[in-house]
């Protein structure tokens, strides 16, 4: 029931996982409005159930609140169905704080991990690294964040085959010396720990690909990841303007179509598929709230790897060599 | 001496905004390069002075350090001009944090400011706005902030001629109870003060003009700032890359090429000149390290309405209004 489109493109993007890749798929929420979406599409019946839920959380409704008041909601029935054994993994594209907030409250934390993050995956010029955490955890202490970079390594290695990760520090200058009395604090942390920690990175390299983890408080993290959509989305703006503004240009437009949409594509979150919640005892896949079906198919692929990579269990394997 | 082709851009700039403007200048740094870059150039003589400095403070050191020991850099050189009132105001493209540094040892602060504050123009979809602190002080107070919002605000009204400027507080989210402590107190002291705040800003409301001035810290600033000035750049790489990639979009880039000038003007910081180091008792704009003639020109005209607006003596009457 999360997103701008639901339940429509969450239930067209789960039929194109079952056709794609044969995924079995529980969909919970309103059953009459699923049942209606799914008449839509055709594919093999067996492989969709529903969960009925019949609450939703709304995008601005209040976490901690609408966790506790909305027992019946789709994001609390869908995270018991984690807890009970009954699935492997959740995907969502709603509320980003409840879906976190369920989640601690009912599977909790990884042993050795503290707090939560939400890590998301930064197109750059020739790649794409991954920041976190965007949100979930806006005053860590420098623990956390070496938490962060252990999790965002084991993830890289086995859902993109990134060998060795580069972890970076996301900070206002290069020198150790740099930044608050918490980012020094890190830095020792993380130099003195099992990464492949390049130091200190600053806002200028995160386009570039300098480090594959970024780490970062979320209050920072959650900046960033604005400021790059809505500047991202600015410049396309701006420039669709400046073209519209005489036949030459238009013309000019016509035919270079097809970098743009190859540009979009390559610079398009939802080919990542989702962000995950990383540190539950439990699955967690966050998708944007402007998902695509393809987004949401994809989010339910990375939600399958990480499942059969065990990234959970990995996790909690580096945590203990530290 | 400052900036990536000092001194030839400066002394370009210097020269345009002679001609333009007929301003009195004086150059500061090394007089046998600077002689050389002059000679390239017709303009009135009896506008152009120049104070030899032997010294340069480069990008890379330690603004405390660097300050300290370089007595006779070009940086330490001007700021002694400003004190001794042989200058009313200083353009550097210098090392920012040396000319912070400097400033504040030798001019110190106005009235009822407690740390100075670095402010920069960012462009929105119809317009500008200014966030401030972008790095001069990374682990501030509520009530630096405050001032922050009081001096953004003089500064919009007076040099951009904008009625009461908005202000808004750079945040994870809208609501009130966002954020960390820090945050939350800074909320309840902008609402208190005689300004037009707004409430929270996220960061995706950067871009599209929401307030004219924007506080936060200058960790969060720094960041915010770098990370837009390369994804800009990477986008245009990226875009760049994909329409030489055959003829037919090579045809539709250049048919299109006037809107691509004409975005790349719109988002050009050169337009604004230069980032007003806010608070000290005395007239300070760094330019970018990257700056153009242009951008040098510029600076030099927003320090001289900085002069005429009288925006200091303003700003400590604002703060007596309180």
């Amino acid at each position: 029931m999360g997103g701008d489109n639901a339940p429509f493109i969450t239930v067209k993007g789960a039929v194109e996982a079952v056709r794609e890749y044969g995924f079995d798929i529980i969909l919970v929420g309103d059953r009459d409005r699923i049942n209606q979406e799914l008449s839509r599409h055709s594919y093999p019946k067996e492989k969709i159930d529903i969960i009925h839920a019949g609450e939703v959380i709304e995008m601005e409704e209040s976490p901690a609140i609408s966790v506790r008041r909305k027992k019946d909601s789709s994001i609390n029935v869908a995270v018991n169905l984690l807890k009970s054994k009954n699935a492997d993994a959740l995907v969502s594209a709603g509320n980003t704080g409840a879906v976190a907030c369920s989640a601690v409250l009912t599977l909790g934390l990884l042993e050795g991990i503290e707090r939560p993050g939400i890590a998301v995956m930064m197109p750059t010029l020739n790649d794409a690294s991954l920041l976190i955490d965007v949100g979930a955890n806006i005053d860590p202490k420098p623990e956390h964040l070496y938490q962060y970079a252990i999790m965002g390594t084991i993830y890289l290695s086995h859902i993109l085959n990134r060998t060795k990760p580069k972890v970076g520090l996301l900070n206002i200058g290069e020198e150790e010396t740099k930044g608050t009395e918490f980012l020094k604090e890190t830095y020792k942390l993380l130099q003195s720990a099992r990464l492949n920690f390049i130091g200190n990175v600053e806002g200028k390299d995160i386009f570039t690909g300098k480090s594959d983890v970024i780490v970062c408080d979320g209050l920072i993290g959650n900046v960033v990841l604005k400021v790059s959509e809505s500047l991202a989305e600015t410049i396309n703006k701006l420039l669709r303007r400046e073209l519209k503004n005489n036949l030459i240009t238009k013309l000019g437009a016509f035919l270079s179509a097809p970098a743009f949409s190859a540009l979009k594509k390559k610079i398009d979150y939802s080919e990542y598929g989702g962000a995950p919640l990383l540190g539950i005892s439990g699955i967690c896949i966050i998708s944007h709230g402007r998902s695509s079906s393809k987004a949401i198919r994809n989010a339910i692929r990375v939600a399958s790897e990480f499942v059969s990579h065990r990234i959970n269990e990995k996790i909690v394997e580096a945590l203990y060599e530290k």
